[in-house]
């Protein structure tokens, strides 16, 4: 596919920026209208049908004024479906629309190994983690981690050299944690910077689990190296499981608390690792398949009117509580494509919200 | 089975303590010729249809002293097959003939866990031994070790109140290490002192793969607390997993080269564990079945004249190279009982050793 016309990429940053569009549904609807050019026209007749109010996209002007300020930055937009964007993210179904990337783009070719793990990490398992780092690149590996504080900073100085990829919750060109800003300047030179976010956004506490997702997402394996329970490395660890990545693991002795993480996720099935070696052979053949479109209950011609009556079937059977989607389609007697339709017309209407898993619930 | 008469015993003792006929030989023999006694009697024509010299058997009057020297120390002779043996024990292949018990014999009537370790484990890992070992006992497990040096005597320690079986390597009269002759006391009378040696037996380099196979086989599951590759802790873990028993790990840092033993066990497939809840939850519920004979190829009227060619058929696919006795009897196409015949006939004529994992080899 050739680098989208400019109408088209303002088109997708309009979608993909309003607040009623997760990523999730901005994908249903680029594949179904073809484009986002289309699906921005459809989207009021698609919300009126789900009966609610028309959602607000974002204007042509703000798509505009991202589009020179990634450019003013030395960044550029990857868009989800392009040949640029990241291989392996294309294949996880939240996947972002597209990433803000600044530096090397060239090293979204090679292997990759997410590296996580505590923030307030023990100086030794800093030590640790740089010198994993560095094996990882000296074994071709890129390291991909998060640019906070203790493991993830470790593991991007260990891979600087070598080939290091940080993924920033907040805009590109804000810099957090502070200390990290002269370090998150080098990796946009030196390696590659990404976020999902519009430059100049300052992270929240929900842009931190959503940033670990890309990062499971772009890789072929997680390393969690020292993490306490219930940690943000181990959100992305179970990300990474649920996209069909290896998750690993480091271990520690049960007499030290900061190593509990790690040890309940090997009890869990996560493959214990001690050095770049371990990491290495159990991570598969670096997945070169193109990016296939998988089913997901569309087909080339969508169901475009559906009766009053199935519409209605699918919403008796949400409520509060997420429910599969899957176990809508079998409770409704629905073709999927049908219940992915009503689905779309209902969150495009403000009615409906996506979980993990692929739930949903009103 | 009632307790078999003196006669009996006596014949089961010079049988077992023969220096060619292994623990595999002498199950076989009792199970082909209805007791000892009889077998006994057969030794001779089989060493010789064999082609090899008559084994030198035990004499009755060292069998006699072994009795009244173990009656004497206030032990006594537990033999596979009768009731009082212990049950997963008698499981194994190679169980010992006989135990020389010493102590609460009931405690063999309980859920039981192997703990051992490495002799020279940091002061950290013993005090965690202990703890593990004391929580194993408040959930209701015996613990089972080698009352060796570091991990084992922190096991014993941990589980003398509530239930703690020591098997040593030598004779249950033999002090080793002689820092721990109070301990093996006080555990032959307040816990359990086991040992398939004969009392005076000094113990050597090669009586302890073949103890730790004892603790490995009496046991639900063995935990390795703190040990080097290549330990013998990880030998009674393989044996363990011979014998289709849980092995479990206690992990440790990368750092710590003490830890190396267990991550690697981990890394391999046994089970993190990190305390006592963990242990009891792997474990399997406490094995309930009644002592059964498996099928081995022996049928209550085994072949008693072998033809000659059977015979070479035989020795033709054995070499110093060690082969499973399933592999002869595939290349051979002859019956399992007449190769196992064979097989019995050449071992009691000093020609065949028995490997582990029903292999064989001249």
């Amino acid at each position: 596919m050739a680098e989208p016309a400019r109408e088209e990429r303002i088109a997708r940053l309009r979608l993909m920026r309003s607040a009623t569009i997760g990523p999730v549904t901005y994908w249903q609807l680029v594949r179904r209208f073809g484009s986002a050019g289309a699906a921005l026209e459809a989207v009021p007749a698609l919300a009126a049908r789900g009966g609610g109010r028309m959602p607000t996209l974002t204007s042509r002007d703000a798509a505009e004024r991202e589009m020179e300020r990634v450019a003013a930055l030395g960044a550029r937009h990857l868009f989800r479906g392009d040949p640029d964007y990241p291989r392996l993210l294309a294949e996880v179904e939240s996947a972002p629309p597209a990433l803000i990337a600044r530096g090397r783009l060239e090293l979204l070719e090679l292997p990759s190994i997410a590296m996580v793990g505590a923030r307030n990490a023990s100086a030794a398992a800093c030590r640790f983690a740089r010198q994993l780092a560095q094996g990882l690149g000296a074994a071709g590996a890129v390291v991909v981690s998060g640019l906070a504080r203790g493991i993830d900073t470790a593991a991007h100085d260990g891979s600087l050299e070598s080939g290091t990829i940080a993924v920033v919750a907040g805009g590109i060109d804000i810099f957090y944690p502070p200390e990290n800003a002269d370090r998150q300047r080098t990796i946009g030179e030196r390696g590659l910077l990404l976020s999902e976010q519009p430059p100049g956004l300052e992270p929240r506490a929900r842009h931190f689990p959503s940033r670990n997702r890309i990062i499971a997402g772009l890789t072929s394996g997680t390393v969690v190296v020292e993490a306490a329970p219930k940690s943000g490395s181990l959100i992305t660890a179970r990300h990474a499981a649920e996209f069909g990545r290896d998750v690993m693991a480091v271990p520690g002795s049960p007499l030290d608390p900061r190593a509990q993480g790690c040890n309940l996720l090997i009890r869990d099935g996560a493959i214990l690792v001690q050095n770049a070696a371990d990491v290495m052979e159990t991570i598969r053949p670096f997945d070169v398949r193109p990016v296939a479109e998988e089913g997901d209950g569309y087909s080339a011609e969508p169901p475009s009117d559906i009766a009053k009556a199935a519409r209605q079937g699918v919403i008796d059977l949400l409520s509060p509580t997420p429910v599969a989607i899957d176990e809508i389609v079998r409770q409704s007697g629905l073709a999927p494509a049908v219940v992915q339709t009503v689905l779309l017309e209902l969150e495009l209407a403000g009615r409906l919200e996506r979980h993990a898993g692929g739930r949903v619930s009103l």
